[in-house]
């Protein structure tokens, strides 16, 4: 049987989700308990690559096993073997060729930004603490420019290895709420650590290091060295993924 | 010199903010930075003995003490030394008999709750988890029953010696958005574990177990066994300090 698993987690604690020889991840915590739960070493395929200290409201993940146990008390039975900062909400029976990571139509994240001169404690490990005060209209107008289809080439860390960098950013909204600045985007997909990229970029528009109007040359260069610098991994959380 | 000092705190790594022998608290960290800043021992008084896993989005203290640094930079200076879970916001010179504890005129407290069915693991330092669907509505209508001058016993933990268990509340509000319940308590004092009992009331009106009429019986007994349990302590946070 094949299965669908939404999870959620606090990836603070972790070396992100990808199984790695030089730290616990949250994949290896998962295939550990799922391999004990059905007595059969069980490999896990998850909808993103979440960087150590990225978190997710929301995750799917997917898996093959036979258990008697019914699939709507599988949540129940990870959540006593899980640390609590993994918890399993939903699972599901899915079609022989659902996968978690290729199935994906849709994905959206946030980012969390607290523009104040002194961090936030209660905050400080969901959040980057950026004490020069931002420019949020100018940010709103640069992530007008970043959204829509692009060749994001710009927008991906060095080094890896795509077949196409060209994406659809669906949303990419900028609001402020007392001195948290939140950055949402959605798109079919996404390059690595763009929405880092894109956050880091849209930063540099707010304080002043780029302008709205150099953006749209910048995407066209496609040089990652032009753009802002990549966000710390703590602000972001996936928050959305959807499949056909 | 007397100073007054605002921080706000993460209290999940802290045995409260009270010294003690088994464990590290907010005033030994404060203590040991302001001595080390002032180059003399440097006593700090606190505006409330919080918990363990306790937080405050504010704090306030109060210490006395001589520096050539001028007072707005003592926070800057302070959050060199603190570790990333305190931090120092605002530093003002004060009376000489301003004392941070015994001068404050009202305090107000956050409470939350995650009311769903599985925990959220990126609040679980941060609210209770309590999975059964609570009536938020007969949680709104003890918290009117509560709200004002009352003798607070049964909403004492027992062993606190206090002259006078009277407090005024002057505001008690339930508000529910998403799946998370927030309680708002202030009070121009509370008692010992009075917001953490009230909320436990609260749960045990929402769930059932005790009536919003037995509630107006139950001060009047001023017996603490029948209220509610103690609500856990990581989903309080204190929020509001007012002095004269």
């Amino acid at each position: 049987m094949t299965y669908k698993l939404t999870i959620s987690y606090d990836g603070t604690n972790y070396h992100g989700w990808q199984r790695q020889k030089n730290g616990i991840t949250i994949q290896e915590i998962m295939e550990t308990v799922l391999s004990s739960m059905f007595g059969a070493e069980t490999a896990v395929t998850g909808c993103s690559r979440t960087d150590a200290g990225v978190h997710a409201k929301i995750y799917v993940c997917s898996f093959c096993g036979d258990t008697t146990i019914p699939c709507d008390k599988i949540p129940f039975v990870l959540n006593t073997m899980l640390p609590p900062d993994i918890r399993a909400y939903k699972c599901e029976t899915a079609d022989d060729d659902f996968n978690a990571r290729f199935k994906t139509v849709t994905k959206a994240y946030e980012y969390k930004i607290v523009n104040a001169s002194v961090a936030d404690p209660l905050q400080r490990n969901f959040a980057w603490h950026y004490p020069v005060l931002l420019d949020v209209e100018k940010m709103q107008q640069a992530a007008q420019v970043i959204c829509g289809r692009h060749d994001f080439a710009a927008f991906c860390a060095a080094g890896s290895k795509v077949k196409t960098t060209v994406r659809t950013v669906t949303e990419l909204s900028v609001e402020k709420s007392g001195n948290v600045i939140t950055v949402r985007a959605a798109a079919d997909g996404f390059l690595y650590n763009m929405v880092r990229i894109i956050v880091g970029t849209l930063v540099y528009v707010g304080n002043g290091k780029l302008s709205v109007t150099d953006i749209d040359n910048l995407i066209e260069m496609k040089d990652r060295r032009k753009m802002g610098i990549t966000a710390p991994p703590q602000g972001l959380s996936l928050v959305e993924v959807n499949y056909e």
